[in-house]
């Protein structure tokens, strides 16, 4: 595994950085949906962070925006296929990682900070 | 695949939020690091910055610091089994998908942005 040299990894790493992101992609894991819907699947997302998370994530072509001509206008987000590859593949690795060894990292953490729980 | 409502998701995204720490891992794959090697190796990092990942990274329970009973005395720096689990889960599905599509992450963002190239 040829990590380390290759900066494309950090390339690849920077697409979790900010934490909204993985979580609006996972939001549209079962579909397009319009922005009130996400913010509500999501919970607990700001509509500032939203709209910065859906920039970012169409910026990086993982999301499109979808407008429709109609009345009254809408407007929906969907998966592209690049993004559809990157929560097949990396995503669900992560989600069963976490399923799988969550427990074990929360114990590490606990025992590093037992403060903090 | 439930990602949204499950914050156990975000405890696992959150492992690559300093930007480090994954290259930091990814430089133990080949084996134990003395400090010194680990920076030759990954380059570009401060002793700051690698001092933070690697406390994190020990925090987290995804490597070990060990201390040689030697003299001069000797530390060096494993993953654990649960770090080897990230490794060979999570972030190898990472590095097959920026191997595989990273060309096309990058044509997205030069499209988004592209004075920033």
């Amino acid at each position: 595994m040829e990590f380390v040299a290759d900066c494309r990894l950090r390339m690849a790493t920077d697409l979790f950085i900010h934490g909204w992101d993985p979580v609006v992609l996972a939001a549209l894991v079962t579909g397009p949906h319009r922005r009130r819907v996400l913010r509500a699947t999501i919970g607990g997302i700001s509509d500032k962070a939203l709209t910065e998370a859906l920039h970012r994530l169409h910026d990086n072509g993982l999301i499109e925006r979808r407008s429709y001509a109609e009345w009254p206008p809408r407007v929906d987000y969907a998966l592209t296929l690049l993004g559809r590859t990157f929560t097949d593949g990396p995503m669900r690795a992560l989600a069963e990682w976490i399923n799988r060894y969550g427990d074990e990292l929360f114990e590490a953490q606990e025992r590093a900070d037992p403060a903090s729980s």
